[in-house]
């Protein structure tokens, strides 16, 4: 199976070591041979039809600060160039969540696509901006369209919604998705104010330095528009989330509910057909008040009533996990459509 | 498609009512016609290769006490035989679990097996004995066999375990899986003895006359022995689990562990090769310090952490969703085997 990596930063990294650690289980497990044939990120490229040596890949990103140093002459294609003319089955596109037009991940994604190849993606942005058109997009160039990863992490919120519930009927869901303001909110617990728990949070390594991705619940809305669209099979986009921070939350408040037994959370709900993101009080005992930068999520289906599922919604080798997970689910289409087209021909 | 039910108490009623209720959603949405070709209860079996009328049944049930009296003349076939003459494609097999010889459950589902029939469990007594032999049997036979209900009731534990998490390991997991101890525990907290916290157990309905099957940890165990083998790949059976109910459990134990912002919940874990049902002191900020009568599994993998799900452990109707999950899948699975052999011949 070939692959093409776009953006090789902390998750590209880990997705690569996931790739050597696991070769012999990957084939013998899944029947997957991955073969990294491209590979991209801001300082140029690093191609080999015959599969990139990760190792290698891995070393000269972490010494010279890009793959394109991996051969010594620089090619000169850009990521387009790249992504149509490569041979590879799936495309995993990785660079970073952009808000505001989705790119340049929606180009890289669609180009992709329209020609033949499969796409994983963890960026956020293309999906919460455009998700009824990609998904069409996919269908009508038969590939498959992947992004377990862009909602919790390596915590399976997305395939637990669609895979086990099955046959019953979401009616609703809400939840924490965005753990560095849950980590900030928790500190607001311990006492700490607003400011003071967000130096703590960069000081951790959990809050960017223009934090307002997080604090003001864009990030929490762009998942709960990618949830919506396909868990509810809603159409809508993350302008149509209702949103607020928690930049506003006092210590008092925060203290107010804990005399209740409640704590305040930046919870993101999705109720019939409004959807909506802002710091509410949560019951102590509810199983989705969670602290840390921990994540939660509390479906409410039809018949089997409350579920709710928890886990670290971030980081590198956890969002890698989810990637193969969509390498796996893609590797079985393609087996089937094999399969199919060696019993008919 | 064509159903044996077998027992029919709480989860087989709920799970006709469901039926009923989904019949048109069930063809569009997964091509699923069922027809319940027969009934078998204590009293004898209703009959009707057309298939059953359901709300009759469900009416003659409730009024008459058994099945039997849904026609005029009962028949006089025992359930073997109508298991191997009548023909279907499904046994759904409700009857109580017996945790000692796991009969009558057994000698149904290997009939069934035996003669080319899928089957869909939620006893749990088969499963906690003979794990290996009934998968094994069903592997020879290709036949499906499967027991979402088995474990957490409605909430999708096993399927998550094999589902969610394909692609990374699970190295271990511990949680709670048996609501009625969870309730009297919870209640023992709020200051109650376990003599007394157990009379309002049974009050509400939570734990039978006879509690042991609950209170001994001997239904934990029997469902920890069925997730070692599905999720795990142990051949284990309910005898390998070291059990200890929650009978010793003294109000002032749990006052110190209060004291220390802990409960004590009757934990079920499985790490490397031990399985354990016994009262274990849990940390009130650990996701699956749940309670009343909810269920809570932490899934420790490899790559993506630990991961929590929460939901209620029992219940008629969420049952029965486990059911037509499972049903879902064989209608998947047989869907892909008529395509395949259409393409053949």
């Amino acid at each position: 199976m070939r692959l093409i990596l776009i953006g090789f930063g902390v998750v590209g990294q880990s997705f690569a070591k996931l790739l050597l650690s696991r070769t012999a289980d990957l084939y013998n497990l899944y029947g997957i041979k991955p073969r990294v044939v491209a590979c991209i990120d801001n300082g140029g490229s690093a191609l080999s039809p015959q599969g990139l040596d990760l190792n290698r890949l891995l070393d000269v990103k972490r010494t010279k600060g890009t793959v394109a140093s991996y051969q010594a002459r620089k090619d000169k294609f850009d990521s387009i160039h790249i992504i149509e003319n490569v041979g590879a089955e799936v495309l995993i596109e990785l660079t970073p969540t952009n808000l505001k037009d989705g790119e340049p991940g929606i180009l890289h994604i669609t180009t992709a696509m329209k020609c033949g190849k499969n796409v994983i993606t963890v960026n956020k942005g293309p999906l919460a901006l455009a998700f009824p058109s990609l998904i069409e997009l996919a269908r009508f160039n038969n590939v498959n369209l992947r992004f377990s990863g862009t909602v919790g992490g390596g915590t399976s919120i997305l395939e637990f919604a669609k895979r086990c519930l099955r046959g019953d009927r979401i009616v609703s869901f809400r939840g924490i998705l965005n753990g560095t303001t849950n980590y900030i909110l928790t500190k607001m617990e311990d006492g700490l104010n607003f400011q003071d728990a967000l130096i703590d949070a960069k000081n951790k390594g959990y809050a960017e330095k223009s934090p307002s991705l997080d604090v003001d619940g864009f990030d929490a809305a762009a998942k709960l528009a990618i949830m919506a669209n396909w868990i509810m099979g809603m159409k809508v986009t993350i302008k149509d989330v209702n949103r607020s921070g928690i930049s506003k939350v006092k210590l008092s408040d925060m203290q107010l509910a804990q005399k209740e037994g409640k704590a305040i959370k930046l919870i993101a709900k999705c109720n019939k057909n409004s959807l909506d993101v802002k710091p509410t009080y949560v019951s102590k005992i509810d199983p989705i008040c969670v602290n840390g930068t921990l994540n939660a999520v509390t479906f409410t289906s039809e018949h089997s009533g409350q579920q709710t599922i928890i886990g670290r919604g971030a980081g590198g080798i956890e969002t890698a996990s989810a990637i193969l997970r969509d390498l796996i689910e893609i590797k079985d289409t393609l087996t089937e459509k094999q399969t199919i087209r060696s019993l008919i021909f």
